[in-house]
This record gives C-alpha cells, sequence and structure tokens, in this order.
C-alpha cells in the first residue's frame, strides 16, 4: 500500500500551472456547473458541440470528455469527432457513460467508443456494470437513471474488465471511490452525502479527470488526484453548507482554495 | 373551508420517503435549478430528450413533466412519447404551457396534449388564458413572454373549463397560487418577490408538482402541497437572503430542510 | 474627457423602469446564468430558438441578443429570423462572437451577421481581432477557446474598424473594458479576477448589453452602462465572496441592488 499524497498535492498545482483546455461534451443539465467546477480546479472549459466544430476543436484541445446523458441526434456525430480527433493527437478523453444500461441509444454508443480506448471510464457502480454487460452482451439489473442503485465494491469486477479492453482507467464512484487499472486499485474516501444533492457533480468529475489527465503524466494518477480534489472539497464545503443550495457555492470555493488542502482531508488506500 | 396542513406535511414527508423518479422534458434554460430543487423535496430527476430514448425512460419512470418552453424541433418527439409512455402505465404527468399564447408551434402543441389528459397543468395567470382561448379557437389578451402580466383571479374561469377538459387540476401560479379541479379549489399565499427574480422558479415547480403526484394519491391535494413547499421555502429563504443570487441557494437549502415548517408558513384556503 | 456618471446612474435605473423584454439566442451553458443576470439588472430575458418561433417572438421583444457560442444547426436558422424580425422593428441587437476565429462554422455566421449591422458587437480582444481579420479575409493569430488572449488595446485598430463597417459600436471586454464607436473611445476599469472564474459573465453581458440598448437612447452609452453595471458589481461582490462558487452569488445581489452604486465604483475615461 503505497500513500500516493504528495503526487496528488502536486497534480493539483500541475493542473492549475498548466490550465489545460479542457473540451467536454457533455449533456445540457449540468454545462454551467461542469465549467465552473473546471475553472474552479484551474483548467480552462470550453464546449464545441456543432458536428463541423468539434473536431476542429479537439484538435487544439489539451483533453476531451465525451458524456452520453441526454445525447441529441447530432450531439453523437461531434462527440464521435472529437475523440478521433483527440485520439489523432494523443490527448487523452474520458467517457462517462451515463444512465448506461436500459437506454438502447446510448449504450450502444458507449460500447461502440469502448473501441476508441478511453484514457479513463469515470462511472457510478451500475454504469459500470450496466456498460460491461452491454459490451458483453450479457444484461445487469439496471440502474434507476443516474443515481447508482450499489455500492462500488459491486463493480470492481466489471470495471477490471473494462480496464482490460481498453488498456485504460476505470474509476468507479461512491462513498468511497475505487480507481482501478491493470494492476492497481485506489481506494478515496471523504466527501459527503450533501455532494449527491447537487446537480452535475458527478458528471462534472469526468470534466476534471479529463482535465487533470492533461496535466498529468499517468490517467491512474489523474483519475485518482481528480476524486480526491472533488471529495476533500466536499468535506470543507459540508463544514460551513446549511443545505445542498449553500453547499454548492461552499463546494466550489473549496475545489478554488483546496489545492493544498483537500489531499490531507481523504482517506487513500492504494494497492499495486 | 377545510384546512389540510397535516395533509401537506405528510405528502412532504411522502415524497421524501418515496423518491420519486420524476422524468423531465423541458427547456434548457431551467434544467440544472429543475434537477436540484428535486433533489432538495426529496424527488429523484431525470432528464432523458433524445426521441428514442425518451419513451423507454418515461415507461420506468413514476411521473413526467413536459415544458413546453423552448421545445427544439426532436424534443417534441420526444415529449409525445413520454407522455404516451407515462399514460400507459398509469404515471402522472404535469403540463406546463411556458409562453404558450403568442407563438405557434408550442401553442399547438400544448393543445394537442390536452387530449391527453394531463394530471395537472401548471402555469401563470396569462398562460392559463391562453391556452384555454387556443382551445377554444378565441383569442386571449397575450402574456409578455414567460411573466404573467395579470392576476391569478383572472384565470379561474379559465382554470375550471381547462380542468373539465382535462379532468385534472390546474394550478395558477401567482402572489396567491390558485389550485383548480372538479368542485374545488384551493389558495395558497406565501412566498417572496426575489423568487420571481430567480430563473426555473416557476418551471421548477412543475416538476415537482409532478413529485408530488407521484408520491400522492390525489393530483389536487399534491399539487397544493408542491405548490405550499415551494411558496414556504420562498417565506424561509426570504429572511436570510441579501438579493437574488443568495435567495437561490437559501431556498434551495429551505426546500430541503422545510418538510415540517413550510407548511406552517403559508396561508392555505381551501373551498369546495 | 467627459465624465458620464451621471447618465449611467440614469441608465441603470431606466433598464428598471422599462424592464425591456430581451430575446437571447446564446448557447446552452450560460442560458440560466443570462437569464438570473438580465432579472437581476430589471430586464425581462426570454429565449426562444425554435427556428419557426424564433422570428414570431423577436417581433415583440425589445432586444436581440445572438451569442454564436455552441451553435446548433436549427438555432442558426432562429438566429437569421430574430435579427431580421429585430431590424423590420428598428430594435438593437448585439452580436457576441464567441471563439470566432479557429471554428468554421461560427465564423462565417458571425461574417454574415456583420452585414445586418448589429448596434453593438461585444467580445474580448481575440474574438474582435478575429472578427475582423475574418471579415477581411485575413488571419489573426488565433483566440483559445472563449478566454482571451491578449489585452483589449490589442484590438482597438480591429474594433475601430469593424465600428465603421456595422455603423455601430464594439465593446472589447477586459481588466479595462474598451467601448469603441466613431470618433469616441470609453474605457472602464473595475472588476475582479474571479469574475473570470464564473462561466457566463462575459456572455451575459452580452445579453445585459442588449437590454441597456433598448432602455437608453445611444448605443455607445448603453453599452458602456451595462459594462459599468458589470465591472462594479464585480468589485462589490469581491469584497464578500470567499471564491468563486459565492462570488456568483453575490455579484447577482450586487448587479441588483447596485443601481446607485457600482458607478462610483469604476473608473471611466472617455474621449471623443
Amino acid at each position: 500500500m503505497t500513500d500516493s499524497r504528495a503526487l496528488y498535492t502536486d497534480l493539483h498545482h500541475a493542473v492549475r500551472d498548466a490550465a489545460p483546455l479542457t473540451h467536454c461534451l457533455t449533456n445540457s443539465v449540468v454545462q454551467e456547473i461542469t465549467a465552473n467546477v473546471l475553472l474552479a480546479v484551474g483548467a480552462s472549459p470550453a464546449m464545441v458541440s456543432h458536428p463541423d466544430e468539434s473536431g476542429e476543436f479537439a484538435a487544439v484541445a489539451d483533453a476531451v470528455l465525451v458524456n452520453v446523458g441526454n445525447p441529441d441526434p447530432p450531439v453523437l456525430d461531434a462527440m464521435r469527432s472529437a475523440v478521433d480527433a483527440a485520439s489523432a493527437k494523443g490527448a487523452p478523453w474520458v467517457l462517462d457513460p451515463v444512465a448506461v444500461g436500459g437506454l438502447g441509444v446510448r449504450t450502444r454508443f458507449a460500447v461502440e467508443l469502448l473501441a476508441k480506448k478511453p484514457a479513463v471510464i469515470r462511472a457510478n457502480a451500475s454504469e459500470v456494470r450496466n456498460l460491461h454487460s452491454a459490451y458483453a452482451g450479457t444484461t445487469a439489473a439496471g440502474g434507476r437513471g443516474v443515481e447508482s442503485t450499489d455500492d462500488p465494491e459491486s463493480a470492481v469486477d466489471a470495471a477490471r474488465e473494462l480496464a482490460r479492453i481498453t488498456g485504460g482507467v476505470v474509476a468507479v464512484s461512491g462513498a468511497t471511490d475505487i480507481i482501478v487499472s491493470e494492476g492497481r486499485i485506489t481506494r478515496i474516501t471523504a466527501g459527503d452525502p450533501l455532494m449527491a444533492l447537487v446537480i452535475g457533480t458527478g458528471c462534472s468529475l469526468g470534466a476534471v479527470t479529463a482535465a487533470y489527465c492533461a496535466a498529468g503524466n499517468d490517467p491512474h494518477d489523474a483519475a485518482a488526484a481528480a476524486h480526491v480534489a472533488f471529495s476533500g472539497a466536499a468535506t470543507m464545503a459540508a463544514a460551513v453548507a446549511a443545505g445542498p443550495g449553500s453547499f454548492r457555492g461552499a463546494w466550489l470555493d473549496a475545489l478554488y482554495h483546496g489545492a493544498d488542502s483537500v489531499t490531507a482531508l481523504t482517506r487513500i488506500e492504494d494497492e499495486r
């Protein structure tokens, strides 16, 4: 077991230093908070979803997020262009398979994208299990919308399989976040239940993971550090928030100020 | 005149206990606040607007909101699918006829949806009058965008007619909210003028009304309780807010904490 | 050098008195904050982007904003209809050429719109330079997404040229905002770096500029007063905010309360 605290703190600063241009193709519900979260951690957000512009823009971006929540038809083509452009230049891209499982269009699309090898898949436990089942052609007990119905530990096997298929990282979000890649598993515990009452905290974590991947060298470390930032900031915010409305602002403040403090607020277990 | 205070408080808790999955097809301006409001009152939000997924999702949802504000063309088909799926399973759905009257596409669409019998129509006074006029083939003095130009009392006759046509409930929002159904009218007074300076408070009330309908037995009681929650929370928030920016967060906090306190903050007049 | 302080304060009140109906065709990332900002300064926001409704609505609106960020294909037609309807009735419209330069669709579209003579073009320095270069058929050093890479002073020549081409005003946003029209240049200094960490502050400034144009007689004065309101409110908000999350709410509160205080918080240099 290795404690990577200093590394994670270095990564929080690396994102601020590099200000990676992070191109987010994400659902309309969470676009504003996603952009604000990226700005708070020092990244530079952009959201270009016209199918004729998305690839152009991805070619100059440092990282790409593809979140399949609420995929309007032309946006699917924009996502394909962005992923291809990111892959062509070697920029990392992150897949967030929101609510994959019961919904046909996005499930087929997320499986299609697996072949393009995302650096990180970020999702909750049921989404990870459902994505793996859809890939394998079997069926899993479905999630309930975007809310996970099960514990992150229940998705570790599926996460290992997806990590093998993509050669990348799978990050399972929950009360304890679990980051899985070939030969390594990291568990991160912090946060607060109020975070689940603010829409877009999960979706924006996908965007921040992409930004951290652009600023760091190793996608596993980057994904873990992004989760540390989120959970640690949630712990900070819960200390001052009166409810979910004030939590949202306090959490953005904590993300902004937390480079040197969030890591110490989380429990990190790293197995190799 | 009957005071239904205990019933309303029971409904605030029933929503928290049932966490109804509330499928919102709503305009892009208010999606984020709508989701946050649903989370604050204990419901589970989802927004699936792809025309090939919307019906799939509505079939597992507990309630559906159709808000015709800003209806992008493919979303109209998604709304039809969702309403049909909700009706097929007997789940309640709520119609919010935003800015109906002067705008052709949404006005024709809202009239079309009346035949599918929404459990509740939630709107401001001019929208209620305009929807009724469009249905009846006459013209009303138009509203000004989404802002109501007239008093809720001016819409009571139109609301009674719409309630007769649909067999459901019509909720007219204003300084005093008026909930109308066959043989019953309820007036709810509380709130604060700052609520009108936060975009989406009206639109998210439609979503919360849908969630309350899923958690309760009677759509009139459910609609009234949803309006009580909103107005009571606004009264709570106004006590601590410094302006519309801080009101937004304080109001979400009040919705979250208000199950046992909002009802006592409202004046409720119930006539049968 | 003329100090227009009294005029600007009059304009802050004129917007509140007239409550101009401001029709915003803007990107989905910033729709909510744009609407909230308009409400905070006393305007009435509306966002009608269906191509068959946008012209209908613009015909009753007092001002129109066209923000080309994230232009979904049908929205481009909605923008054309809205501009034509505004022009036909003599209502002012504002062009915000977000990220014009490297992205083909929006760059061609923004150049096309120049011929329709916006009352004001509002942008950052690189966008102003890129728009002028695209019009002139040359190339400029590109911006980086929506973030400006250069100083507003670097765009003064391009702004003068665009003002000559359109016969209107060009407002260049930055640490010092520069408002340019034929024979006049105004520099406004106030604000706070936190404003750049809240998404949509620039985009909503375009909407507020449109609202001020509707409430005032002279587009140069109106644009300058809108920038004074924004920067002065940012100075007020920075005094109480703990970071970008709390800044957002505090800034909206300051916009709401600031009619009599924001002007005195800014440095204004007016050359004719």
